[in-house]
């Protein structure tokens, strides 16, 4: 049986009404998720230890008696690590050096020395940038649990700097997952508590006796998760909550169709809400990717998952040329952006919006997702138009740094007084001239 | 009559306890105002110019028949930038220079450039960075409309190359203030709406005939322009959701007690729960400061409003030595540091945690609010933990840059496909593999 796969040109009426509205993605806000989610967050922030141990205990059918039973040790992390089959520890350790790299070189050049200079007159300005002291790191539990995740997530926050990453993940049933704790060994995270959900998140950002209070919480979670966080941004700060992801794969048509198929597929297969679409100008080429993506359906695992997904959100677009394909896809700002193409540079120089671009045909989504090295957590839904991947920025924040020179106070002094008076703010305008001669 | 201020020892004991309650500050979420703003939004996306036009009449005692007459021309900027009085103008002329002066700077360091590198066998891995396409600034009206805010939001957004800079600024009963005005011809805002409330922040999130989706929205505003931006964050990028300002200042004893006691006036006088908080190693130098306190205040026009801030949320805290206070500092992590002592930096080499640091006795905060450079948009309520002052990097974001090489596709796929195969996500693994020779 084939699949139903939308196909769109850019040439017909009320295509771009078309195109939005396939795009469009409303996270359905449950009221009765974010009203259980703050229950457990003011349960936690009351009553600490005890109330995560109640929470974890009932919601992932446990019996422990103390939330330091809960905590797993470098010991096991290590022992889950020596335990892989050797292909797929050295798998691990290869995606986590070059993921280690990248950040490494991203932190070289993301300004994290800061800067100073001296004026003139002796006044010194500049920017002091230090890493955050303490981060959580939010795993899912069950089918969610992604070991490149706990690298993609803990990795940046070390090479930042982070003095300690603490990992949350829950196991329900007392299930662990064993290349989920080998990743954390390899990725140097700290500690390990087996708690999740909002009493997790709460745990982590008002602190109880056992587990410490973090400075922000970082990693993808349920909707209960999402909803914790959500209510905790601003005591801890968080990363985006995540969407649905994305892939858009720009292609002239020079690229084998079965490897655009399978790349259509490689986020399709995530889950019904994923999104794939491909922008063409050769409507031939568009036919043998459909024809390509029949063919090889069958043979996946995850078929049913792919074919609601492609059925429900995928498109196979026909655009006039290359050029209008990249603007489509600042519009679109999608977090994958696959430019499958002869002399791919030409067109990333059109792209202004994306999460991460994949240039050339060799470059598969999938080798982003676990080793080029890049983070593999980017901005969905159309968030890529203001924010950025995860990255070693995000576990550091800067200080302005003002050193006024005597001199300085005096030019300075004048100009700020005129200004505080015109806002009516007299005690900052004679805080200056108190400094003047 | 003096001022009750709090004093404080190191010493005492339960003293972390008691710092604790003076720093507690939780930001009262109102679920009516929450409800309100919802159903405005919900509006304005439904029914777009006509809902803006009819809360803007309605909220602000305006008759306007269109949205468009609700737009100020560049003239009429010019016009308000060209009736100031000359010291006024000149003042904010400088002011903007060194404001943009510093983030030229900071777009410069804080690695605006991105960066690209190749590996040994060609894989090309990187990072692009690139400004917003259009950013919206919100600026309250009535008391709280500071033309210094609008230098610091403008100004670091053209610094980034954002193409169109949206302000929205209530005019209630049609008052406009000159003076913002003016500071927006300054800053080179592109237009300018009278618009204000959470109708505003709808018509900038979801865009409307008249007014254009912008891609963040920043800048401060009241308790409904506070809800409207937590629920928009998504569509739209936002800044931090600012708590009262604080100062923070750490004294050696040896700068002129009137110089601090008026820095903390300074920032006493934005409101009521504005934060002052002095830390000194010398118990005779802190009671000359709170003499001098109870010496300047009558003659502060805004002197109710000190009284009342330094009563509530103030503190003049006596600790062991000037290291005890920069470990104290760190906790409170303050939007304003101010430290006030011979050899300055000695001490800021110890602070992890802070918005803004004015080191020397001449450095007084009222410098860096308006005219010294940095940004004066910094985080409150201890969210100097995990994030920045407002700059450049707010109105940039990055994209990562993967173009694998045909022989980087053979060595890195058979990496992914096995994590791939590990997580159960076969299309990924095959993806990867059908790129292997």
């Amino acid at each position: 049986m084939g699949i139903a796969i939308r196909k769109l040109d850019s040439t017909d009426a009320g295509f771009r009404q078309k195109l939005s509205s396939v795009l469009a993605f409303e996270a359905g806000e449950d009221e009765a998720i974010d009203r259980a989610a703050a229950g457990i967050l003011a349960d936690v922030k009351a009553r600490g230890d005890a109330a995560v141990l109640e929470y974890t205990n009932r919601f992932d059918r446990l019996s422990a008696t103390a939330v330091s039973a809960l905590e797993i040790g470098q010991d096991e992390l290590k022992k889950a690590l020596d335990g892989l089959p050797a292909a797929r520890r050295a798998a691990l350790q290869t995606a986590a050096d070059r993921v280690r790299a990248y950040h490494e070189r991203q932190k070289k050049e993301c300004g994290s020395d800061g800067f100073l200079y001296t004026e003139a007159d002796g006044t010194v300005l500049g920017q002091k940038v230090t890493p955050l002291d303490r981060v959580g790191i939010y795993v899912p539990g069950g089918k969610a649990a992604y070991p490149s995740s706990v690298l993609m997530n803990a990795i940046p926050a070390k090479v930042a700097g982070v003095q300690e990453v603490i990992m949350v993940v829950p196991t329900p049933d007392g299930v662990k997952n064993e290349l989920v704790l080998a990743a954390a060994a390899i990725a140097g995270v700290d500690r390990v508590f087996t708690i999740g959900g909002a009493q997790a998140v709460g745990a982590l950002a008002y602190g109880t006796d056992t587990i410490p209070q973090v400075d922000k919480i970082v990693g993808p979670g349920n909707a209960y998760v999402a909803a914790a966080k959500r209510r905790v941004f601003g005591t801890v700060g968080i990363d985006m909550i995540a969407g649905p992801s994305e892939i858009l794969v720009i292609c002239d048509g020079s690229t084998d169709p079965d490897w655009i198929a399978m790349d259509l597929f490689s986020q399709a297969e995530h889950d019904e809400l994923a999104q794939s679409i491909l922008l063409c100008p050769d409507a031939d080429y568009i036919a043998r990717v459909e024809a390509s993506i029949n063919k090889q359906l069958d043979a996946m695992p995850r078929k049913d998952v792919i074919r609601t997904s492609l059925t429900d959100r995928g498109a196979l677009v026909k655009v006039r040329d290359m050029d209008e394909a990249c603007e489509i896809a600042n519009a679109i700002a999608a977090e994958h952006l696959e430019i499958s193409a002869e002399q791919p540079q030409q067109w990333a120089d059109k792209i202004r919006h994306a999460g991460a671009m994949f240039l050339g045909r060799f470059s598969s989504e999938a080798l982003g997702d676990y080793c080029a090295g890049p983070n593999h957590v980017l901005p969905t839904s159309r968030t890529a138009r203001f924010s950025s991947p995860l990255g070693v920025y995000d576990f550091q924040k800067r200080s302005s740094i003002i050193q006024v020179s005597e001199a300085g106070a005096q030019t300075l002094g004048k100009v700020a007084a005129e200004l505080a008076y015109g806002e009516g703010l007299q005690a900052h305008a004679r805080s200056a001239e108190l400094r003047l001669k």
